[in-house]
C-alpha cells in the first residue's frame, strides 16, 4: 500500500471514528495494556535483534538506551495506559454555550484533529504512548519509526493494531517502515491534518521546510537554570546539577547555567565542584571563569544544544540580562529560576517567553507524564495550539455547533430581534 | 524603517506589553473609541479619497461597499470595542493547577502569542478591530492593508497608535504600505509569531508557501446548506434564500445546495423560485434540472466559491452522502442542515468535519461579532489553534508555570516521593 492509499484510509477512518463511543476508546486501551503483558516475551525477542543490529552498528551508548525495552520501561508504559484510561473522555466537551439571541444557542465542542502522522524517534515505547494517545482522542494515526527500532516497532504496531481489531475502524492506524515514505508523508495534505516530527533539530527543520501540513513539535531543546541573588546554595547546586545531569540527551536538560553576580562568589565553586564530580565539561563567560576553573565559552555556545555532558555558565548583572539572554538565546522550551524572592519569581514567570517557566524545580520535570498527561505525544515550541508537553488535549480541536430555529442574518439586521450574547455556562 | 526594523521593535514591545496591566489596555480601548468618534470627519475625509481613487480605476461595487466607512460601520466598530472592553481579561487566567507532588505546584496560565502580522482586505474598519484585539490580548502588531484602502488606514493606524501613546511601549504597531514589505514580512520568522492573512484564496496559498511563521486563516469559503428530507419548506426557503443572498462577497455564504430527494420535490421548485427572484443564477445537477428549470452544474462547481449571484444544487439520496460530498468538497468552513429531526441533526454535527455545524439557521451567522467576540481577526479553517472566527481567545497561548521547592527527578525517581497528579481546581 502506497502512503497515499494508507493516508486515504486514514481519512476516512478518522470519519468513522467520530462514532465510536468513549466505553470502546476505553476499551481498546484496556485490551492494549493487556496485550502488552501477554506479547511481552514477543517484544523482547524482537527488540533484542534490533538491540544487537544496533550494536553491531556501534549505535552511540544513551541511544542504545533509548532503544531497549525491558520490563522497566513496560511497566511504565501500562502505568501511563492506567491513568489515560481514568481520564474523562477529552472529546464532546462543552467549553462555552451562549444564547446569540432567544431561539438560537452556540456551543464549542471538542473534537479530535483527525488524522496525525507522526514521526519519531528510535524508542520503540514512543509508538503506544502516541497510539494511545490517538486511540483516547479518537484520531487516526501514520506512525514512523526510526530505522534502528525497526523489528520492536513492528511488533509493537502489530498489538496496537490488534487491540484495536473490530472496535476501530481499518486503517485507523498504519506503520510506515522506510525514510523515502517520509517524502510521500509530507505530501498529503487534506488527507492528514497535522505531523508530529521527534528527533534532531535539522530533522524536524527539514519537515518544517517541506510540508503544507501544521508541524508541532520542537527542533531545539536550549533550556536554562537561572540562579538568582536571593538563591539557596544547597538548593541551587542540587536542583542544576539534577537539570544538566539527571538525563543527558534529552530536549528538557539544562544546556546554559546563568548565575546573577551576587550569588556567583558563594555559589559558583562549589556548584562547578558538583559538576566536575558528574564528569561535566564547563565552558565559562570570562566572569565566571573568575570564579571557578573551566574551558572558555564563546558566542556559539549561547546557541547550542550539547545533548551532552558539557555546559555553558554565564555571569549576568541583574535578573533582566538573566531574562534578555533566556529570551534571545533559548528555544523558548523550558527555564528555571532558584530563588528565595517572590518578586524575582513573578518577573521571571512573566516575562520569560518559554513553555515552562520554573521556580526551584529541575527543568527536567517537563514532560508529560509527570504532568499528569499518562504520556506525551512529544514537547511544543511553538506557540500556536499547543505549548509544552502535549497530551490528549493537543491532539482536540473543537467546532461550533449552533441550534436555531430559522433565523436569518437578514432578519436580525432588519431589526427583528437583537443579539443578547447570553452566556449559558 | 525595513520590515526587519519594524519586526525587531515589536519583538521587543511584545516583552514590554507583558508588563502592561490589564486597566491600562482597557484604557487604550476606551481611548480609541474615543479618537473614532472626534476624528470621524479625518476619516471620512481620508476614505473619500481612497473611495474616488477606486472609483476611477473601476473597483467592483461590492468592493466599494466594504472599502467605504459610514457612520454606520464607525457605531458597529464603537459598539464592538465597548463589548471587548467589557469582556474579561483574556491573559493571566489559570487553565489547569496540579500538584504533582507535595511541594511542587504546576499551573497552566495564559499569555499573549507576541508579535502578530495582519495583512487585510482593502477594508479599513478591519485595522480597527484587528487592532483593538490585540491590545486586548496584549500582543504587537504589525499591519498591511489593501491598497485601495490607503489613506483611510493611514488615518486610522494614527488614531490606533495614537489611542496607545504614553500607555502602551513604542513600536507595538507598525503599518506597512507596499506590497513589497509582505515578503519581507514572511522572512521574519523568529521576530513574527503567527501571519494572519485575509483576501482571496491564492494570495493565502501564496502566504502559507512562503514562510516558516504559522498562518491562520482561510483559503475557501465553501459553505453548504443540506435541506434534509424532514425539513419544513418555509423555514428552509428562508434560512436558505438568506445564506446564499444576504451578502454575496463573503467568506460565509452558501455556495452549494444540498437537498434530501425526499424532499425535493417539495422545496426545489419553491426554492428556485425564490432564489431567481434575487437574480440569483443557478447550476443544479441532473436531479435537480428534473424540479426546476436551471444551467446544468458540472463537477467543478462542488468546488467553486462563487462569492457572486450563484449557486450550485445537487439531490442527494441521503444524509450520509450529503455529510460525505460536504467533507469531499467543502472548505470546512461552515455548513448547515435544516431539519425538523433531531437525529438528523445530530449526526449531521458529529460527521461534518467543519469549524462551524448549525441547525436551522443561515451560514452567514459564522462571525465573530455575531458569536459575541466583539470582533474577529478573521475566520480559521484549520483545524490547529483556533477554528472559526477568531477573537481575542486565538490571539493568547498559554505558558506552564511550575513552583517548587528544590524538587529533582533524580529525587522522585530514587524513590523519594510518589506523583500525586492532584488537580487543585
Amino acid at each position: 500500500m502506497t502512503i497515499a492509499e494508507a493516508a486515504g484510509r486514514a481519512r476516512e477512518a478518522s470519519y468513522a471514528l467520530l462514532k465510536v463511543t468513549e466505553e470502546d476508546r476505553r476499551r481498546v486501551l484496556g485490551r492494549l495494556s493487556c496485550l502488552l503483558e501477554s506479547e511481552k516475551e514477543a517484544i523482547f525477542e524482537a527488540n533484542r535483534h534490533d538491540m544487537a543490529r544496533a550494536s553491531e552498528e556501534g549505535l552511540a551508548q544513551p541511544l542504545m538506551k533509548r532503544l531497549s525495552m525491558d520490563d522497566a520501561k513496560l511497566k511504565t508504559l501500562r502505568q501511563g495506559l492506567a491513568s489515560l484510561c481514568d481520564m474523562p473522555d477529552p472529546l464532546g466537551r462543552v467549553t462555552l454555550k451562549r444564547e446569540l439571541t432567544p431561539g438560537l444557542v452556540l456551543e464549542r465542542r471538542t473534537c479530535p484533529i483527525g488524522v496525525i502522522g507522526v514521526i519519531f524517534e528510535s524508542r520503540p515505547d514512543a509508538l503506544i504512548q502516541i497510539g494511545s494517545l490517538c486511540v483516547k482522542s479518537g484520531n487516526a494515526i501514520l506512525l514512523k519509526g526510526g530505522r534502528e527500532a525497526a523489528e520492536s516497532n513492528r511488533k509493537l504496531f502489530e498489538i496496537l493494531r490488534e487491540s484495536g481489531r473490530g472496535i476501530l475502524p481499518d486503517g485507523w492506524c498504519a506503520l510506515m517502515e522506510s525514510r523515502d515514505e517520509v517524502n510521500d508523508l509530507l505530501k498529503q495534505d487534506g488527507k492528514v491534518d497535522l505531523i508530529v516530527p521527534r528527533g534532531g533539530n535539522a530533522f524536524i527543520r527539514y519537515i518544517m521546510d517541506h510540508t503544507r501540513i501544521p508541524v508541532m513539535g520542537h527542533a531545539d531543546g536550549i533550556c536554562h537554570t537561572y540562579i538568582d541573588a536571593d538563591a539557596d546554595t544547597d538548593m541551587a547546586v542540587e536542583v542544576t546539577v539534577d537539570a544538566k545531569t539527571q538525563a543527558l540527551a534529552v530536549c528538557n536538560a539544562t544546556e546554559t547555567i546563568l548565575i546573577h553576580e551576587g550569588a556567583a562568589g558563594r555559589i559558583l565553586p562549589v556548584l562547578c565542584e558538583a559538576l566536575r564530580k558528574r564528569g561535566v565539561e564547563i565552558r565559562g563567560c570570562e566572569r565566571t571563569r573568575a570564579f571557578a576553573e573551566c574551558l572558555p565559552a564563546d558566542e556559539s555556545d549561547w546557541y547550542t544544544e550539547y545533548l551532552d555532558a558539557i555546559v555553558s555558565i554565564r555571569v549576568v548583572s541583574s535578573l533582566e540580562e538573566a531574562v534578555e539572554h533566556i529570551n534571545r538565546c533559548g528555544s523558548h522550551h523550558t527555564d528555571a529560576i532558584i530563588t528565595e524572592n517572590d518578586a524575582a519569581a513573578d518577573l521571571f514567570f512573566t516575562m520569560v517567553d518559554s513553555a515552562g517557566v520554573y521556580r526551584n524545580c529541575s527543568t527536567r520535570f517537563a514532560d508529560g507524564f509527570r504532568y499528569g498527561f499518562g504520556a506525551e505525544v512529544g514537547i511544543s515550541t511553538s506557540k500556536l495550539h499547543a505549548r509544552g508537553p502535549v497530551g490528549v488535549e493537543g491532539l482536540c480541536t473543537y467546532k461550533y455547533v449552533m441550534r436555531g430555529s430559522g433565523q436569518t442574518v437578514a432578519g436580525m439586521e432588519n431589526g427583528g430581534a437583537k443579539y443578547t450574547h447570553r452566556d449559558l455556562m
